[in-house]
């Protein structure tokens, strides 16, 4: 929306330490290769909630599940071409203080990202994911204000787009842009390899890519030149300020 | 979102003859700005419902009122750079048949639209304008299958984007994009004073551009360098498809 | 909401003649009361939906049923006080074409109501509630309009009520207003008993302005000294307009 | 839901001849397989808006492509174990007047579903799915009023399913039963297979069974010990009543 | 859903020591009286909110309130057949920290529920009543995570039910399941009274059973033979997994 | 609602200092002149939030701004005519633990108010409005308990109004009352003229005033006699109960 000399930037923010390979991985490596500084905060490992497969091998310990989810998500988010850091506030449930959401408005003010991608606003299945997506979305109002840390740059208003779901329609996530990840597909899909955790999430999110490119095509035209194989869904919490509606 | 030789261009159905003003003009004038031919269809002249002032004159018949109605709405159109035809089929109630829907369509094929911008899909104070915006949409799909007069090149998938009604919470319409018209506003306005039987209407509108200046300029961000001062708020009905989420 | 010399006056549209007795008896009986001229348009008389016992009686046909239930309603209007027109434009389903809408918007031009009453907007039992809603709305608004019929006086703005369906939350209805119907209800009772082919609704009407009175007490104030035993739930289509918020 | 010695029965509204198989296949196998006689009405062949395939071979005229049509939806029904007859009343636009109404209502009759699968009530892609659903349900409150062609048989309360459609979140779909079709999935795929004009389709709709499959499995709980692979949502219109909440 | 020799059973989380009784007492009567076992965790005695009839006897302290209100709890929970325990984290405001959660995990653990009962997702009237379902839900999801207190048996995924609140449809509360409870209604009734502080909401209750059997009984079929006189309305949170759609 | 000797009374739960300025500070004077002793609560004094123009001049600190937002807010207060007192717990964030909650509960009990004033619920724009108004919602609730603090005077139930949040459609904020504020509209804009830190709002503001009061006479009838030139909108929480329905 603005054009300067410094690269452009994103911030992902994501509950557990895979959340943003399966949902937003093409979304980072699309924006990486277009030159945007991309950075994922991770607020725990999943350590406890999704981590089943790890507790299942016996001989574990909370310590050693987060080593473990640690690199797989550091593999996955070089993949990406994005960088990544860890807040390790701990998973099911997930509580942010105001320590964290601090912490959080400063990674805001230190990155100044051009858009936000995070969790659904509502999700039955998982309390960390709404919760997740609030604490984004408030560090952001905390990170525009003036009167906080006064005298730093404070952010603009970068849009924020919530990311798909494991159950959409459960969660009352509506996705009004679609963004085509065709080009990045086999670079998400070696970041989702990475989470050997939980391969029996691989095809499902496979499967998640290949639908909403098939939507995708349909939204711009079935009999429309462009060819798109994969995309991401993704559902905008503020209007988008535009010079051009086609 | 495809780039040809033929220019781009726009479709607007407008369910009374000042419609496609209030709710629209500025986007009308950017586009036309910007290269593209819009064309509007006027589904009836408000003759019944939106024409208050005319027959407060008295000595009016309903041929009268609609004469004036469409001099306005042409003198309109003039001034915004656009096409606009009248289907005269009647207000108050707006009714149409399957030929309407099919000469609708017809127009959909002939002017091969990149976007479509139509009335909100809920209004308690106007009928006509929900029953325009299903006409729309309907004409559209119509428009798009192959079926439907076999031979003729069909009409990809435009974007339907619902313009804002007079009292917008009332209609549970809700802008998920806001056009920055400050450099059309003062065409907008000088349209908007072709409406002379709607006089009270003028600084009403202006207004309305107002506010959704200061609130694009607020998703841009307070400190952002771009300067907004009018705006106009749109509610699209289909995902967007991007490559690009800043 | 204005005071004049002629008796404020109200609207009650009723898809099949008893539906206003049990969804809006008790409004009709208050405001009559009060002094308001209330009259009320039964668009059928249920004759196919809402007779299944005159029908199990056997030796039947249509038109004695229509006779008998416009006996019934004619009755129960009577209580009421409230004067009764029937359209006889057959239920199940219930139909309206413009004839039917410009009938019944000169039935406002003529009553010039302070208040309307009607059917809510969703109900999956009942596919003519909607559209009785529908009509009574949209024959409103053609009964604002200056070019419909030019010359005879205009209606101003009545609110709209929807009443209360058979389940209510089945039909996305939500009462936000709760009418004390605690000094008339032996008279809607009354009028209720005019339902001889519907017995089976009497107690759980009944039970309705019970529960509804209860609520309306809780809604004031389980200390307040004001006395409610019973009430009927009504849900406003537009916003009201006051100057006071007590 | 009652024990009789008649077989149980279902009925399907389809807008179009082929819309059943993608959306309920696994539904009709398997509740033929459980004895249920399910009968399906198709209200058009789709001939306009779904055979763009066949449009594309040239030197087609309509009738043409509704015998092709009609010859691949018998032939899926068979596979599927279902009855199936054609209204034959047109698509793009679907309409169907009183006539249609009573037709169907008629087929309700005859058959006297358990329960009714149909369309989803909203879908900006398609005007007819909606259209069609809205049918299906009228013609069952017809059908169960004792006025209408009184001393037939009425039918009781079936409950109503929405199935599936294309881009369920855009149509305010939200499955709320999801049924286990793991052990008639071959069956369905063979059925999708009679569709030769629409196999873009085959692959989309062998992921949205799978997908529905993983969450079904994940609604039963990931370590019990019942496997599910392939699974359709359905969205309720009505409420259940039951004697068992587990 | 599944059978096994061990017992089934089911979970209650009541905000308040007498919310249980006039929101599912059937339902808890009901699965006892089908052998299976019911355990209701009331998280407050409700000695602040809803005891004014205690406090207004004078000479009364929280103490000897909550003692009152805990015998009429276990009486209750004795006539319907079902075991309680209370966890005293006083009412006006709930309030849940991690502990408490953690504890209700390990009931859902001990327990193994095969449906959970809990309260409507909002309540303007009573900010408890939310609270209570939120805690539910998210010790619900600790409980099936493998990686807290690893190594205990994991729970399922058992489906969550809202039960119907004061004025439900002010708290967006749409029952989905109605549960026949004629055949334990006395007993309901018999706990009901069990309830000597809060007279004045035996009848509400008992009008509250009585619609939703009317309901009931008209979603099953007017002419069914099936008899329903009471019953008990749920709001799902998850969908349902089932082979059979009737 | 209830005539007493008694002067009628109201109150306003603000987050920051200069809300109930902007939102309510029509109703506020108007009601002043009708004789309610309307009493203001600011949470906070938006220091951090909403004092950029103070933090912009440099030299500043976290008290030099709050004391002058107090001085500014306790002129508008004034000018109003209604008292106010400020509980600085501090903003961006606004939390409350139960002493504050007890507070405010506190402040209910001693104001006695006739109906209540606060924000929306949902605000993606700014985390403390709704902060604000759920704590205001949940004191009035304690407020009314018997156990809290025995022996003291009860709140009864009065009406919640949500008034209107700077982007209304993006806060689901729907107006359902317009309260009629011509009459002391020029004190307004003298209140407002206050906040000499916030003078980009003023003409926003008057603004907002001049549409809701075009939209309040459309309500009223464009025809009827009543002029109103200036207006506020508000949300009710609960269902109002009366006896009246024009």
């Amino acid at each position: 929306m603005s054009s300067s000399i410094t690269p452009k930037s994103a911030l992902v923010v994501s509950a557990h330490s895979a959340d943003f390979v399966w949902r937003s991985g093409g979304a980072i490596a699309l924006h990486a290769q277009q030159g945007y500084q991309v950075h994922i905060v991770c607020l725990s490992f999943g350590e406890r909630g999704e981590s089943a497969k790890l507790w299942r091998k016996g001989n574990m310990t909370e310590d050693k599940v987060k080593a473990h989810r640690q690199k797989e998500a550091q593999a996955a988010a070089d993949i990406l071409g994005a960088t990544v850091e860890f807040f390790d506030i701990g998973d099911y449930p997930l509580r942010a203080d105001k320590e964290t959401l601090f912490r959080l408005a400063d990674v805001y003010r230190r990155i100044q990202p051009h858009f936000v991608l995070t969790h659904s606003m509502h999700d039955p299945y998982n309390y960390d994911h709404p919760l997740a997506s609030n604490l984004a979305q408030e560090a952001r109002i905390i990170a525009q204000a003036e009167g906080y840390l006064p005298g730093e740059k404070v952010v603009e208003a970068p849009p924020v787009y919530c990311f798909e779901p494991h159950q959409p329609e459960q969660c009352s996530w509506k996705p009004d842009v679609l963004l085509d990840i065709s080009g990045v597909w086999q670079q998400k899909y070696q970041a989702i390899q990475c989470m050997q955790g939980q391969e029996h999430l691989w095809e499902y999110y496979t499967r998640v890519a290949l639908q909403r490119g098939v939507q995708a095509k349909r939204n711009v035209g079935i009999t429309a030149t462009r060819a798109i194989t994969h995309a991401e869904g993704f559902q905008s919490i503020f209007p988008r300020v535009t010079e051009n509606l086609a």
